[in-house]
Parts: structure tokens; sequence; C-alpha cells
């Protein structure tokens, strides 16, 4: 049995959900179909999770939501009309949607996580209806009827691990399920979803719950590939990889398949195949467990996130000083703020955060905290700061590999502010300027991959 | 003024002190005189220090002492007759020796240090009794009546900042002042010594104390080398470094300067000369705060050291957890242990120890709390682990060591564990096996020397 997930953009129009249809069709090991929400049907389009957003903030803000209903609806309206669904099953689809004003919320956060949630909710009854239609066998499974559970956390819901015995109760079905993705419904029976892109989450959950034998991810693109095709040429595609290669490259900014959905997959041993729906027949590629290493390629992908930024600290005789560590990381706990890395000198320390958990305010609050504790000789937050990642399980036992990359990128007079080897033995992590790190990217691909 | 220190090898005999009273006479800026206990005259001959040692151990077992007595008491006595020393002034010298063991003493550890202090008190004595029999207006003086209080710990004592002041008032002496190395007195009176070639550590107490204008440090080589001279033939003498440069380098075992007596040097800004007494006319290696780059010569010096040990954990997700490295580092200090380093990725993290401080049953209680704290999937110590350092002033902002250094490593096929570079700018920091770590040394002394 195969669990397999359509992204929006697949399901953005008929003539996308045809490709849908004709997939599915294909192959019947192809049981469970999660769905994302409809997505852009062309360049300056608009989401309908983005359509549904609008519409939960007027709503919020008691502003008219003629407009926007009016567009929600005719994105699904389109997709039933192009396959002649009956009118009594589109009604209680936009009467839905009409009606999302008219429930009762906990607070706006709930709000907001049941309109976002009803882009994938109602898609997947459409899509079940659709199906339906073209003569298959298939019906809409609500999360909640599947036995998902999740934390209560509206927009950044977790698994509650019970979940998986009761969906296992659906491992043997004749049925196609057509699954929404992206949420399901805590112990009080809210609705809250997964961060965003979450459908790939509950796919994987979904596969893992059926011991499916592989979870097919259809996007829009052949495969990942070994660097960003907006800064290479035709770039390489990576055939297969290892859930700790794309893990170390979802870090630095690849985002073909959801960070968090890893989780299910690894915990379930369940190989992901990301795949086009545009064009089914190529391989796409294979994300599993083990992968035999590739001599001649020794790096699988290259990428780089500028979303970081340092807390560099000096202290004479700093690493003769029991507790010093330990003094900065409680700091930061108190805050809650989770660190990246934190190389250390004989008498420097940098700490390498996640911008996106700073303010200004916080990051004077941490300085002016830690001053206190130990006393730093100087103590200063660096802004211009990008992670750029050479990953590859072929690395592994390597010798070289720092060789050619620091070469690489000293020929292109890349300056390296920071150099992370050792923890992982399947990649490299250099600390760049922000400026450098689309030539940085290129100038290791050319190095690796030609 | 000049504080003038001299090492073991420079007084191990009458010949090589002859040495030392012609550089004291050649320059009447030389006013304190710091000594250490007497040297090895010949390979294969014994420090007073280590007769000493034997000494104190064979008084706390009730052994006979004898022959060991009658061995120190032989190296005073050569000096002192090679410079016609009155017998009236030697007697109290060879009395003392003598009388170490019917002294009262807190308890062994106490015992040790003051045996171990008298290597040098006797020979500052001595050397003062040549100096007067030379015609030089010269004079013992007593860590006690110098001022220097130390913290009460027998073996590893540290400065009390209130000495500093003690010392100023003997910042104006018409005399020469000659001031036993190596040891000082806690608050109550008890002998307490500092770590072990701590002579340099009393020279550089002194200097700040005095605001001297330079710290000559004499020893028995023309100067610092750029690299261990038992690995290369003839390496470049380092003519000026900075005290980063030195501390940096003392961290991966360069040990010609005693690396906590650069803390006084910074905090008073006293320049350090090493000189050779043997060799007088060298001009030998400067350390001071700052100095010009050299453009040719990026690197500085290269060491390496054997002393370091490994943790490594995984754990899948590990850099999502805030607090996890707060726990870890709460461990360690629970049991007083300090960390060098600790490189991560993403799901993976090395600690890197001073190997000293742990037992194989410290690892095993480690390994034990840290499992019970987070989890790990995976974790386990590496003692094959070698520190390899590059450290110059002049690497800051250069585009192009890491790839040098790292090409020079890959063509003699030298594994990198670990790459760390980025917290000092001065420095780049490689973890390696340590049967490599000769050859790395030897590789990147060619690569950045030849």
């Amino acid at each position: 049995m195969k669990v397999i997930k359509f992204g929006g953009s697949s399901l953005a129009s008929s003539t996308q959900l045809q490709k849908v249809l004709s997939i599915v069709e294909a192959d019947d090991q192809r049981k469970y179909v999660i769905v994302s929400a409809p997505g852009k049907r062309f360049d300056g389009d608009t989401k309908v999770t983005d359509l549904l957003i609008q519409y939960a903030r007027q709503t919020i803000h008691h502003q008219d939501t003629t407009a926007v209903v009016q567009a929600i609806i005719e994105r699904y309206a389109e997709i039933g009309h192009g396959f002649n669904v009956a009118e009594d099953q589109l009604t209680p689809i936009f009467e839905t949607i009409r009606n999302l004003p008219n429930q009762t919320y906990a607070d706006n956060t709930y709000l907001m996580a049941t309109f976002k949630a009803h882009g994938e909710r109602l898609n997947a009854q459409l899509v079940a209806a659709v199906f339906q239609q073209s003569g298959l066998n298939a019906r809409y499974l609500d999360p909640k009827d599947a036995g998902m559970v999740v934390t209560d956390v509206p927009d950044d819901a977790q698994i509650i691990a019970s979940s998986y015995d009761q969906l296992a109760r659906w491992a043997d079905t004749d049925q196609i399920l057509v699954i929404p993705g992206f949420f399901a419904y805590n112990r009080n029976g809210q609705i809250c979803t997964f961060s965003r892109g979450g459908s790939d989450i509950t796919g994987a959950i979904v596969a893992r719950g059926v011991h499916a034998d592989l979870y097919e991810n259809f996007t829009d693109v052949d495969a990942i590939y070994a660097v960003n095709p907006s800064l290479v040429e035709q770039p390489a595609a990576i055939s297969e990889m290892t859930f700790r290669e794309m893990r170390e490259l979802s870090y630095a900014g690849f985002s073909v398949f959801h960070d968090e959905a890893l989780i299910p997959a690894i915990q379930g041993d369940i190989t992901v195949n990301v795949k086009n729906t545009n064009h089914p027949e190529a391989p796409g590629t294979l994300i599993k467990s083990t992968r035999e290493p590739n001599p001649h390629y020794p790096v699988t992908g290259i990428a780089s996130s500028s979303s970081f930024c340092s807390l560099y600290l000096r202290k004479y005789l700093l690493n003769k000083e029991v507790g010093l560590g330990r003094k900065i990381l409680t700091i930061l706990e108190t805050h809650h703020i989770s660190y990246e890395h934190m190389p250390s000198g004989i008498d420097d320390l940098t700490i390498i955060f996640d911008e996106h958990q700073l303010t200004p305010e916080l990051e004077k609050t941490l300085v002016a905290e830690i001053s206190a504790a130990i006393h730093p000789d100087e103590i200063y937050f660096t802004h211009d700061y990008s992670i750029l990642m050479l990953v590859g399980e072929s690395m592994r036992n390597r010798v070289g590999i720092m060789s050619r990359a620091a070469t690489a990128l000293a020929d292109h007079n890349i300056k390296l502010i920071m150099v992370n080897q050792g923890a992982s033995e399947i990649s490299i992590m250099f600390g760049i300027h922000d400026r450098d790190a689309d030539q940085a990217v290129v100038a290791l691909y050319d190095e690796f991959f030609k």
C-alpha cells in the first residue's frame, strides 16, 4: 500500500486534478490520498490558504468578506464543474465556506486555524467527490475519524503518539481514502494545524500509521536538486538521499519536503518518493534510511540560508572557567531561545541563532544579562550571517573534501567567518557573509558536480 | 627597570651561573632577578626539584633520605664553591635542606609544597651570595617580604590581587633583588607553589607589580620557534608575537613560556622577551600586546597536542530542543569538569575535553548521567584525538588560509575529524587522529613557512 500526497499546485485547477486522477488510477496500491488546499494556477495567482487567511482576518476585524468568500468559492466551483460534480455535492462545500464565521471559537488563534484548515478539508471532500464521479471507490476521511489527535497548539500542533495505533485500524482498506493534510483535532475536538506546508506531515503520519510501503509526495518539480535551481541552470537531480542528508539540507533551506515530515518517516522507516504531478514518469527523488555511497559524487547537496545571526563574545581565560557555558545557556533557556551552534576558541565564543527567534529588544536583554553574568571583555551581535551547508553521506571518512570546498570558496574570494565540521560526519557548515551566499553555493556546485 | 628570570638550565651549574652573572652585569636596568631551582646539567641529570620531590616522598614514608639529601646539597655546594662563596654562607643552606623534615606541616600536600619550593628559595639565597661575592649590590628578597600572597592551594596557588600594591613598594630599588620563583605564602604564612614551571609566573607577577619596562625570560633556546624543533630541522624563529598568539599556541602545547604567566603580563601590559642564557646576544622572541601584520607569513605558529578526548552524541532533532546543551553542561559542572569545545551539527554534538580531567570511571558516570538526562540515540567517548592549531594575527580577515591548510593536510592523506574556525579570528583548530599529529604539523609548516 502507498500513501500519496499532492501539493497545492497539483490541485490548483480541474486540469491539474485530472493529472492527479490519472496518477491515482495508474497504481491500485495508491490507497491513501493526502490533499493540500488548491495552490497557485499561474504566477501572481493567490493560494486558497492565503485567501482563507484574508477571510479570517476580515472576519476578526468585522470587515466585508463578500469578495474573498466569492473568490474562495470560485476556486472550488471551477474544479467541481470541471468534473461535472453534482450541485448537491458542491453546495455543502460552499455553505461551509460561508458559515465559517458563524461557528464558535475559543479565541482568534483557533478561528484562524479553522479557517486555514478548511482549504484542505473542503478540497479533500471535493477530490473524493471527483474520484467517485470518475468511477473510483473513494471516500473522504476526516482526521477525526482517522484517529489523528494533536497537541493543543492551534498553529503549530504536534501529533500525539497514540494516533498511530488509531491510524493502524485503517491499514487494510479496499477503498481509496481521501484525507485532508495540514490539520487534525486536539483532545477537545478543536482544529489545530501543523506548521505551514504541513500536508507533508499528515502524509508521513498516515504512512507511518498504516505501515505504508512507500510515501509518494507529489509536487511540481521532477526531483530534489543538488542545489537551488534558481542559482544554477539544470542542476543535478538527486536520485536518492538519506533522511539525515535531507534533514541537514532542510536546515539550510531545502524546502521541497517539509522538515517535520521526516520525523514520522524516520520513525516508521517509510521511504519517501518526491515526484512531479506534471511529469509522473520521472523517477523523482527517493528519501530513505540508507543508501549506497557514490564515489564519484561525495556531495549530495549544497544549500545556504541567511536566517541566522551570531553573538560573539571574548573573555580572557574563558576556557578555564567551569560553568561559563552553562551560565550562558541558562540565560538563553530563561528566554526560551534555542541556539544553533556554539563554536569556541581559547578565549572566544560565538553563539549562532535562528534569527527568527530574536528581536532587537531581546538581543539587548541577552547582551545585558550575559554581560552581568560573565563579564566578557567584548560582546556583540552580527546579523550579516549566512550558513552554507555541504552535505553528503559519501563524505563520511573521505579525505580532501574540506580542501576542495575551502579552495573553491577562496578562489572566489569568499571569506569564511566560521567553519564547523566534526559533529556530523556527513556535512560541513560554513558561516559566510549574506552577500557571498549565492556565489558560494555556485562555487561549491561547480567544484563538486562539474 | 627590567625583571629578568632564569630557568633551571641557566642555573644548573657554576659555569651556567657565570653566564647569568655576566647577563645581569651587562645591563644596569636588570634589577629584579627571578631564579628557578638548578635544572639539568646534562642529558640524564636530575633536576633539584625532582630530587626534592623524592626527598619529600621518602620523608612522608619514613624512608632513609641520606642519599637524596647528599645529592641535593652537592648541587648547591658545586655552585657555591665555584664562586668561592664563604662556608658560613653555605652552611645555613645545607642546614635548611637537612632540617626540612623537622618543620611542622598541616598535611603532606603542604610538606610537598615546602620541600619543592626550597629548590628556588635556597637557590635565590645562593645566587644572591654569588652576586655579592662578585661585587654586585644584590640581596635576597623572600616572597613574604616582597608582599606576594597567594590562594591556599598548596600545589596550584593563584596570586591575590592586593599583592601587586605590596610589590609596587619595591619599584624604585637601587639594589639588585634576587627573588625565588615558583612559590609564595598563603594568608597563614604557609608555602604554596604555583603549577610546575611557575617561576615564569613569579617573574610576570613581579614585573606587573613593579611596573617593569620589560620582562626578560632567559631559557635555553634562542627563540620561540614557529613549530616544535624536534619535528622540523632549524624551524623559523618567531621574532615577535602577541599575547593572544602565545596563548593559543600554549593551548596546543607550546611550553617555552608558562601559560599562566601571560595573565599578569597582559594585565600589566608588560612586554616579555624570551632569550637564551647561552646566547644572550640573540634577540629572542618578543611577546607583546600588538604587532604589525606580516603579509608574507600569515601564520605565526603551528602546534599540536594529544591531551584531548571527545564525547560524541547524536539525537534526532537535537537542535530544536531548548535546554539540551544547558542540561549537559550542568552535569559537567556538577563533576567540576570544564569542556574545551562543543561543535554541533544538526542532530549531533561533540564535546571536547582536556583528557587529564577524566578517568574511565568518570567517563562512565558522565555517559550514564547524560544518557538519563537527554536520551541520546548514540553516545561514546573517543580518545585517539589530537588538536592541531594554526595561529597567526595576520590570518585575521585573510581569505584562503583554510584552503591552503586543508589542502596541505589532504595531500598528506590526513583525515579531519573536526574543523573549528570562527570563534577566534586568529586561529584555526583541527581535530585529527593522534597518529597523524606530527605529520600534520610538518605538512602545515611546509605550506606556510617554505
